[in-house]
């Protein structure tokens, strides 16, 4: 429209790129998913906005199959090791990985922490034995979606305080969730402007197969129900579903 | 580590395009900067997670302001119109951009944009004669930070209900912010677990100018502080400051 415009040239390198990285993450996320398999280990990418509750959640579910599944964890985050030690304190093992500006995980970082997640030692069958490995991924409802990590399940925690149209506006991320926790339920008495039945159209209008679980990691609401589903995905990849 | 890591020459590519696509950006910014300053328009870049209350902000805003000042938009979402439809009603000519699965403007989008504003005929200086304009970037508190657009201000909206460590946990967007609007305090004391002060100082530890405002745009705390900040911010452009 004007010559601010104009920059085709960088704009086809662009796309290039772009699929020349998603290729290479595609190669990487089909080594995890390889490694994941042969331990017998089940793998959540578990995504969704900044303070969504995604580490309340791993927290109020260690708690909950404490003695029945070895979990474990990666945390991603941009700085800081705050998710990764409020997750060792709830007694998950857990390797933090720091993607500095990088908005989302991507295979390669997921398979380097993999090797960091036992004892430290960068050994290829480092990390204890293990049920499940929820793969905490940066805060944010656009990138993490689009970037394979090998994961068995894509889940997405979206809070009640985010309003009942999020998943009609970031709909990348919602049309892969094989599951979404409605988080923070305990606060809905106090949110007059949120309905849940809008929250919920909106989620079937976008999931292809909609699936959903209100919880609060505070109360525990909901809870019970996250590890049930969480204990099917476990039996169904044992069988090899 | 192992086979599935050696990707060198895409990681060279990569950095170099994304330099380029950077210095363009650059120029687009420049370009908008000098159309904002020749009109004398305040543009502020409002920044934030999926639902962090900013398109609430902006219409207590409008009823804030209203015969004052006059206001403009710009709404930046992956799909749907309801923020701008959301503005256009609360009375802000706005118009919405549409990224599809970008998690972020740039300053190309926002001159296109400029173009559609007004009457709908893509004119240079089609957008009606303002004071301000508001650019509500996509939800996303880590890749907006990163492109300029040319705005003079950026503000960030940061809700009580998304926890005290964010400042820490997403740098880059707080250390660029000119002001954060911390929202949705009507929400605190349902929030046994946040301590507004340790989110203060996550801020204090971040921010090069620490300035926040707590804010709610559902009993109006706040609002007119905020709106005070614009309208000093107003009078320094016109001074030139």
């Amino acid at each position: 429209m004007c010559e601010a415009c104009g920059c085709c040239d960088t704009e086809t390198v662009r796309v290039e790129v772009k699929e020349h990285i998603l290729a290479d993450n595609e190669r990487a996320a089909r080594h995890n998913r390889e490694h994941f398999a042969e331990r017998g280990l089940l793998s959540v990418n578990l995504m969704g906005s900044p303070g969504s509750g995604k580490t309340a959640v791993l927290e109020a579910t260690a708690r909950a199959v404490a003695g029945r599944l070895r979990i474990l964890a990666l945390s991603g985050d941009l700085a800081t090791d705050h998710d990764a030690e409020r997750l060792r304190a709830a007694g998950i093992p857990c390797h933090s990985i720091t993607t500095g500006t990088a908005c989302h995980l991507d295979a390669k970082l997921v398979h380097h922490a993999l090797h960091h997640l036992g004892d430290g030692h960068a050994d290829a069958h480092s990390h204890p034995p293990a049920d499940v490995l929820f793969i905490e991924n940066v805060g944010n409802l656009v990138c993490p979606a689009v970037y394979d990590l090998g994961q068995a399940a894509n889940v997405v925690a979206l809070s009640v305080t985010e309003g009942e149209d999020k998943p009609l506006k970031y709909p990348v991320m919602f049309k892969r969730a094989d599951l979404v926790l409605i988080t923070k339920v305990d606060l809905l008495a106090h949110l007059p402007q949120v309905r849940l039945e809008r929250l919920h159209y909106a989620l079937r209008c976008t999931m292809p197969e909609p699936r959903f679980i209100e919880l609060s990691s505070l109360t525990g609401q909901g809870i019970g129900q996250w590890v049930s589903w969480v204990e099917e995905r476990r039996v169904a990849l044992a069988r090899g579903a």
